[in-house]
């Protein structure tokens, strides 16, 4: 019963694995994605916020190491699920890659915050930090606003790639999910209630729809 | 004759534009070989560095807005020399790309500090700055040296490797010379003889030596 109060140290340190690998994709498919924008500032807005990753990373496998735990172990387990996520997800326009650093951050920031309730202080700290750096969603939203202008036909098919983007990260969390018992107490506050999943992913899909709105988009 | 001591300030202007085309290419290439590393901690290791180049680049570019010109346009003239070298030079292995991120630190390091002294105040804390985040030498050279424990036969292949960045370097700083007058006389320092561009290149291909040297490979 304890554990319901108590965070298990292998699930936090599951939770930071994934998040940490979660940043250093991140970094590596936002970098790659920046070759495709207009012009040489959007290229660097978008490196810039790819080299924000690597500091969240830095930081997330410091926290692992204090754990005693290898940060290269940690991170194992879900190195083919945010792969596939990527794979499944590679942006063929300048207008893809925007929605999908903005949404990709988005249900990452809202996984960081609903899990922050159930963990230490200090990887709670760790967690408010990774945070507090957002503020690339006004430069998504402009410049999707940018695209929207220029060409009509775009916002039905962002609107779809939203979708696809939101439904292949659910799909991937669920393989993770299937796996990973310890985690998935942990992110349904240790309900240890299976339901508490499908609401934390109806949660999460509400703020993504929302999300999408911001950019003009429908979902 | 002012011109000597007083420097120009469309040659600075050059100066940061080619800086800062340098640091975002290097981001964007120094990201893209770290998907050869062997592990997710060196793959990592190069991604930190690839980020700290972002910082360089946002120094440098609101420089250039602190003399009123638009940072693109500062950096358009410099683009294809850059990516000329970066396509000549894209690293196979996980060795050459480790060779080619500290060669190519090395030789931007002591590109900064030759023109330091040439520069005003403001550029030269910058560009101070941006040589104070190095030590990445001694990632590479513990890393080219656990490559050579391994395989003896990589050192000629690596050492012909640091060959061709440093030819391929100078063939594009020389593309970049023959049109751009001002940054030249910046360059040799004012002196407005090209023969101090040949001092220049054998003083940068001496510390070139130096720095294959260390890495345990020939020149």
């Amino acid at each position: 019963m304890t554990e319901i109060h108590q965070p298990d140290p292998a699930a936090v340190v599951d939770l930071l694995g994934v998040l940490a690998y979660g940043e250093l994709s991140a970094f590596d498919r936002m970098a790659h994605d920046a070759r495709m924008a207009p012009s040489t500032a959007l290229r660097a807005a978008l490196a810039e916020k790819a080299a924000l990753e690597m500091g969240h990373y830095r930081k997330l496998v410091d926290r692992i190491a204090e754990f005693g735990v290898d940060p290269q172990q940690a991170m194992a387990p879900f190195v083919m699920a945010v792969e596939t996520f990527h794979a499944r997800t590679e942006p063929k326009t300048w207008g893809e890659a925007l929605v999908k650093a903005y949404v990709g951050d988005g249900l990452a920031a809202d996984f960081y915050r609903e899990v922050a309730t159930y963990v230490d202080e200090a990887t709670r700290a760790l967690v408010e930090e990774a945070l507090a750096d957002s503020g690339n969603a006004e430069f998504a939203i402009r410049e999707v606003g940018v695209l929207l202008l220029q060409d009509q036909t775009a916002a039905s098919r962002l609107s779809l790639w939203g979708r696809r983007l939101v439904g292949e990260a659910i799909s991937q969390a669920q393989h993770v999910a299937a796996e990973r018992d310890a985690l998935v107490r942990l992110i349904v506050g240790g309900a240890g209630d299976l339901t508490a999943i499908s609401v934390l992913i109806d949660r999460i899909t509400g703020k993504h729809v929302a999300r999408m709105r911001a950019l003009g988009l429908s979902n």
